[in-house]
């Protein structure tokens, strides 16, 4: 069972940033909220979402869970104007989320769970270096980078005290270096990975709405983004597995 | 034989009205003013227009059929700005219609119009329910509905006095339901047909910008929009015929 | 040797004025700044742009010329914010031009000087009628022409004392006529020549940002357009063959 009303903007932003890595997704509803955690086709990518009951205007809630079709909702919310308040129901053991708005009642057939990939377990990684830096310049680096590569590395050089991301093309190049002192946030560690732009683009897309994204990142290790939605209420962990950098 | 001056903002709003239902038309063109009754290729929906004299800034004009290229016409439209005053000219048996704006002239060929299809005759039908509404809630419906399925039913529920309009998915559903009261006018009756909505989006569209259309439905009988353009210079009625339901 | 820094606006001006016409040339670097003459692969336009010192904020630089992707460089510029200024470096001897702005490195590599097209020379012609209008209106046209043909006719009628632009289609004509009077400048000629539109969107496109438009005419000659750009401190110039008027 669900009973719950929340701003439009914040369902939509939730829907996004889930919307970036998968197109169906497992739904946990509980007392404590809405947790998402899943992983892409490819295994390459992971999404562990956890949106607190006061991101909601109100909120009761039993222990469920359901199959989402990410896609549709996209479209739904698509519709919704900037000031609306949606309000969700899952009746007792129903098949359907109903969703209203504005006067519209839309019913979402949902997904058989069974048929929805099982929640991914969140891997247990060491990743040494930490940097804090705004949304948009991680997404303006990762649409840049995009210019002249597939691929982009992100590190950190400990001597020089600096973050970096760079893109190495057949013939032109890339690069945005960071000082420690200009980042919100630096625990320096020497640390550089490379990853596929495929994912990021999307990604960071997304991440480019939120104030601060800590990234942590290994050497030749997975890059793990942090950023909250829903005014705080809300905390979305990207998990993204390196690619192995050929000389 | 035609002299007359408009303001270009009115002419697009004209044209793009007609646009919706048909892509060449006879222009009915008189001392009375404009007047247009077209149908589209497949028979399943009706424009008719009528501009009186007052819609124009200045107007003379003898009795005249011509034939128009409509889409032609969008593209002209397309390109004036939007203060400019269009007139228009239709020299005593010519073959070209001259529309000068802003320094330039435009001439226009005009097409036979033996080739164009002759205006239908409006059907008599009666349509005992009637709504009126913001077009812009009207179009938002439509849009709403694009997204579960290709047919709307609009209707009314005279026991609960509300209006309504939905769309049946093969698994989602959405309806909009709004109270009498909540409606600029509301006569109510026995009514609920079905509609295509790739007809509908069309209209919906031109129709977004009117403050007021009036909705004339029935049971599975065609649905009449009425509304006003040219600061109410202007009457335009479109006509839909019904799907068949299927259960 | 070349250490400049430049308004990212005013780069991406000199980047869009040489794509309208190539999508590589030869970049000739000075003491007197920058400069570049090319033609298209059809031989029918031309482009010649001077860059003095003083559009840069500061500008050192030793005799040179290289390669450039102007493509590569489009795409660059897309990506430059509004504020940001551009620093350009080409060590001596080297094959790379760095370009360094908002804390980004951008390393692009140059073509080979000996694959691209030698600069042609200017063709020295006489084209007797001469008017000045501003972009705007001069892309307008040019973009009315094109509802109704491929072909727009430039000219002067000495005895009414008008320029004309017009375009005659299969069955339709438009036809832009302004007054001596009403031109910034107007030295009446005896001319009349027929253009490709394919070439004029392009150029028309840049040259709409042009507050004023030098264009010099013939009988079934070249056109020229001069503008300039950077403040008054870069000068354009376009050249365009006539096409052959069927009657």
């Amino acid at each position: 069972m669900l009973k719950a009303t929340i701003d439009a903007e914040i369902f939509k932003e939730t829907v996004d940033v889930i919307a970036a890595i998968v197109t169906e997704c497992r739904l946990n509803v509980s007392e404590a909220g809405f947790m998402t955690r899943a992983v892409d086709t490819a295994n390459v990518a992971m999404i562990s979402i956890e949106l607190s009951p006061e991101a909601f205007s109100s909120y009761t809630a039993d222990e469920n869970v359901v199959g989402l079709d990410i896609n549709k909702m996209k479209n739904i919310v698509s519709m919704m104007g900037k000031v609306d308040v949606l309000s969700l129901e899952l009746p007792e053991g129903g098949y359907k989320m109903e969703l209203a708005f504005g006067g519209y009642k839309y019913s979402l057939a949902l997904l058989d769970v069974a048929t929805v990939r099982k929640d991914p377990n969140m891997p247990t990684i060491q990743l040494p270096g930490k940097v804090v830096i705004s949304g948009t310049e991680l997404n303006n680096a990762i649409k840049a980078a995009a210019l002249v590569s597939d691929k982009i590395a992100f590190g950190i050089n400990p001597e020089k005290g600096t973050f970096y991301m760079e893109a190495d093309g057949d013939t032109d190049h890339i690069n945005l270096e960071i000082k420690g002192s200009d980042l919100k946030s630096f625990t320096p560690a020497e640390a550089r990975s490379l990853f596929s732009l495929d994912y990021l683009k999307d990604m960071g897309r997304v991440m480019s709405r939120a104030e601060e994204v800590e990234i942590q990142i290994g050497l030749d290790h997975p890059v793990k983004f942090g950023f909250s939605i829903a005014g705080g209420n809300g905390k979305v962990e990207y998990l993204l597995a390196p690619r192995i950098e050929a000389d």
